[in-house]
């Protein structure tokens, strides 16, 4: 069996880590799966609309995180796995998964998933995605503002009640876990090629 | 020609910056010159012995900082350079000088290289090397005290008057020009081969 490479990617909320991603999965297309901790939200049947939305989804505990560890076991033994998948209009995980077939190299990616010691156990490579905070927001207010349609009020209020708490609490501290610290993410083009040679390294020589 | 590949390796005293540059030169002796802003001290004949014990050497104006771009100028074009060679012992530079000749990849190494942009902009990769503080004076006392037979009241106070004010001063801002952070240094392992594999990488394709 093919060895399999497996790369945490994580960052605050509006670091640039999805960029990253993205870029990382454009170049290898086909060797690459990736797996999101947002996928792996925990559902909430038992509570109503009005519940689920007043729920704190920046906290470690909003997350399934041992479904995503099995997960990531499986595929990283080369089986697939059904993903969930989280519905967004309604706050709660759909009915429904996704089959997802384990590349050579696995991509994890969330904003915690460096603050759960299994999971980090279970990556070759953790790569951070600093990037100040004050970018952070503005980089949010736009896509939230701009591309949802969100009014800056609620987004500045989610940002200061829950995002930014949650981050100082949980995301900053797990930073300590990364083996690499990427300033900027996606948009750091250095970074960028250096983490495409390693892979590119690994693929050849795996 | 050949095209050269310039790193720099920054960080704080005790970061592990020396020994990330070590192991990558051990890696590809062949293809590297390494050269270190602490050669490149200011000459000072006319001080006194006492006078130059007094002066902050932690501080970017210690440092002959316009001879070292001349020369790396001059290392990128393929020429080699005549290295200012350091004496530590008399706390300034010796009449000596090293002929270094350019090998594919050069290295820059120092704690302040990043805090002087002409500098910086000579380098196509900025590395730095980010080792909590604690860990940092606990190093630099294993060094000067065990190996280097100093009182440990002069380590301290060295530390506490000069290194870390300078440090916070202007290493610390300068780690904004880093293209890649590296927690520890020459002990993360997986950045040291995430590295390896960069260079490598451009070694077969330039």
């Amino acid at each position: 069996m093919e060895k399999i490479l497996t790369i945490g990617i994580a960052g605050g909320s509006g670091s640039g880590k999805t960029t990253l991603t993205s870029q990382i999965a454009a170049q290898f297309a086909q060797s690459v799966t990736i797996i999101k901790h947002d996928d792996y939200y925990k559902p909430h049947d038992d509570m109503t609309y009005e519940e689920r939305c007043r729920l704190n989804y920046d906290h470690p505990n909003a997350f399934d995180t041992e479904r995503m560890i099995e997960d990531l076991k499986k595929l990283k033994r080369g089986e697939p796995v059904e993903c969930p998948v989280y519905d967004y209009t309604v706050h709660n995980r759909s009915r429904d998964t996704v089959t997802v077939y384990p590349g050579r190299v696995i991509i994890v990616e969330g904003i915690l998933i460096f603050e759960n010691k299994q999971l980090c156990d279970l990556m070759d490579m953790r790569i951070f995605v600093d990037t100040d905070a004050d970018i952070r927001i503005i980089r949010r207010i736009r896509r939230d503002v701009t591309e949802r349609a969100r009014s800056l009020d609620s987004v500045i209020s989610q940002y200061l009640n829950t995002v930014k708490p949650m981050h100082e609490q949980f995301v900053e501290p797990s930073k300590k876990n990364a083996n690499i610290i990427v300033p900027e993410g996606g948009y750091n083009q250095v970074a960028m090629e250096m983490i495409r040679s390693h892979i590119d390294s690994y693929l050849r020589s795996n």
